[in-house]
């Protein structure tokens, strides 16, 4: 039967924490809950009696939120120690912590060919922007990761391995904003926006049905998302 | 009766903290208040005595914040821990501080089709910016929470649940300026922007009225923010 | 008669500090002058004996760095804890801190019409970047405190409030370097830019005297600076 | 014989560590192997006991992050002390570290010329990007470091010294995310993008067998990588 | 004679540090070599023992960074606390520190006007990048310090004081690459590009030995560069 105070007090790596003991003990198979399962008398003090633990002191920080309250626990794109988070997480056995930061480094270009739909009867002010279709790039596993069932692969003939790279992605909707919101959810962050017009003028070969005026603001914008 | 000091000094998760009692107890209905209100015995402490809450150490910084100023507590777009912050705020029964950090991440892309004034009468310097329109894209509710009064959503013919992403909102003024600021406000920052000119050479069927160095210039900037 | 050590120990918020007593009563009439220059006795203690106040630990830093040497203090565009210092500075009463901090948040864009001054007589090298006009936009009274005496106001007819925006104001100047050094010297950033050129072939109707490779390389480059 | 104990305590230029000393006197050949094996006696002390190193004191965060995992160790993109920490390295005798963080910072501009796939039989539909090259310009040891096998030098004549710039060097494929991928794997960040179409109406003297449509839609878009 | 102890324990503004008497004593001149020169009982002392210094706590890691490896010592150009901690040089009379902290703030935009070159030949490959000039635009001490000997001013006919603005510099080379480099080297970070097409066709009077596939992919490219 463990003979630890119901009050924690840690030195990781040099870092003092506190923690409630039930805290430390609630994940099942975790090293946490084997060694303060055990006996306090077989684990390493420092000078002071605090438990020592041999890890990172910075990050312990997060092994705790993730105790306390493990399906709230989020990183955010911004969140720049990833990778050595999931280092530690493997270290403690914390699954659910590993797998909430198993996310693959990585970029996703999303680009579309837009303009704006102007009225033919002269209405001036009917003018919302117009996209055809919103283009993916990058690694297909990615892609599929990030976009799910939203992700129209039909044009992509090289149905093959995951590490393949495609530029043959398109989604099913055109509101990029929603694609945004989708990469922003999966951790990634905009790095990059680049725009271009259209060349040349073509009013005299215009085919019917095609408003001059939109085919004049035809223009590509493109934005590079990386996730680290 | 309460019975601690006038001076409460805390172990949050293993970082210190000192606070006046009467700071911590000031909200109604909070835990804190509930804790401090009763007896120091019941409550937790460490090794050197500190009353020992199981929280995350390094957010508690800003609980103490909130409490003693609650009407000035803001945080700035640049702030990244607010998801984080809103879960303690949440344990601590804070319903100020919750809904300061209830905010929901998203994305609006706001664009303009724009050119220069220029004058009929040679007078070659005045050349200010003139802007057609505000076009406002991204999730209705999004959107709505940001613009307020200054949205017009005449032209979106879909008056549907506030989930639905659109691209046919605009603003009721031209000043982007404006948009920049209430999106700052609101906890925005830009991620991307970009610009493009329009194509072709329509100086042989300009409409009458319609200046032809105006229409040359003629270009369409987007910029896409994002709440984290 | 003050009877505080000359090394004084402090507990602020949780955080150790130390300062000299001179340091701490320098400015007159501030919070810290007073309680400083008062009874030790007067004053809340920690366990340890440090003096105790009950503001944030971690902005504490830069009120002593104020005091030290307040002529010299100044904050960067990147600082982001500028709202909550200023709360910290008006409740120690530190009136140069607070001047230092007030700084209204907002935006302003900055564009240019610009092209190339390319030779008349062939040499080729002779071309370097032509600037018209430096456009200035957002709300009038962050306008003037950027620019002052540089911006020109003689084409905004609404000669009106402060709060009004404007697309209307440009500079006396056209060197963009030194109205983006004025924005940094104000504590705004770049978060945005792009740029984009000019739509059709006009040399069958070029003004006499307009050269038509400058022409050609006509093109609007925005930038968008925020203050947070 | 070390005769220090199994948890050693460390002050580190100021700053408090923990270390099994297993951790410490890992890696053979080191400052730190070479110290912690010798006698505790012969090691200067804090007043506290502590070991004391006279070291940057956050910095040896990461060195014991190495100690405990060298094979794991790796820092990111973001990741802004690296010619700090491995000046540390260096005084540690930590060659593995050293090896992981001896990166020379630089830049590399990696451009595409692109446009996209149209349908000659009218499938309006079929439009996904299309990239002719992806250039890349730099100084050449930098490119090749990054890059490896997928660089093609064959059209830069100067075969010289690595120290060299090139705006010459291309990639075997056309898949600019894989690029972005290699760049952010060796530590790069983008720092700029900006995209440009092309001009003039060429309609008239169109190749056989070039879409016009394909023509139009030209556009060069170049981004900025930099390495800290 | 100096009766200091050889690990002298501080106390910098309330931060704990420790250095080794000969790193704090190693700079003649120096506030540091002075004060630990002297008698140690002529020093304030904290409640603790630890010797006070009046200064900020944070930054006394980097004035310690410094005195042991003086050669060594450089910020990135993500740096934040230049000013900052340029004062505490000033502060403890660390005359090699105060200069590697004096670059003044400010701002250069660099752009180039390029194309591509293409073959003559139908050589459909041989397309890489071509830059035309260089452009460099700023204050001109600024601009002469970043690019040294690789400025050309000879077509800057106002050869005034260096505090002046000038849009009339360009490089004697041509690779943007070296031209970030040395603008990284010297503490500038990228914060804006844009980039822009030309316009027009103008293949009816091209003059001869002009490709006009070159002439169509004309741009202009500009990045802003900014130093706190």
């Amino acid at each position: 039967m463990s003979d630890f105070p119901a009050v924690v007090e840690l030195n990781v790596g040099g870092v003092q924490y506190a923690s409630g003991l039930d805290t430390l003990r609630s994940e099942d198979g975790s090293w946490l809950q084997e060694v303060f399962g055990g006996s306090a008398d077989d684990m390493p003090k420092d000078s002071q009696g605090r438990f020592f633990i041999d890890r990172d002191g910075v990050l312990f920080r997060y092994v705790l939120e993730y105790l306390r309250e493990p399906a709230k626990f989020k990183v955010t794109a911004e969140f720049q120690d990833r990778v050595r988070l999931r280092r530690e997480a493997e270290f403690f056995r914390l699954s659910g912590l590993v797998e909430a930061l198993t996310k693959e480094p990585g970029c996703i270009t999303i680009g579309y060919r837009g303009s704006f739909q102007f009225g033919r009867d002269g209405l001036a002010d009917v003018k919302f922007r117009k996209i055809t279709r919103l283009l993916v790039h990058g690694r297909v596993a990615i892609c599929r990761e990030v976009f799910g069932d939203t992700l129209n692969e039909s044009r992509d003939p090289d149905h093959g391995g995951p590490d393949r790279y495609t530029a043959r992605f398109f989604l099913k909707h055109v509101f990029i904003e929603q694609a945004f919101d989708m990469l922003q959810d999966n951790g990634f962050r905009c790095v990059g926006s680049c725009g271009s017009g259209t060349a040349g003028s073509i009013t005299e070969n215009l085919k019917p049905g095609v408003d001059s005026e939109e085919n004049r603001w035809n223009h590509y914008n493109e934005f590079v998302f990386i996730r680290d």
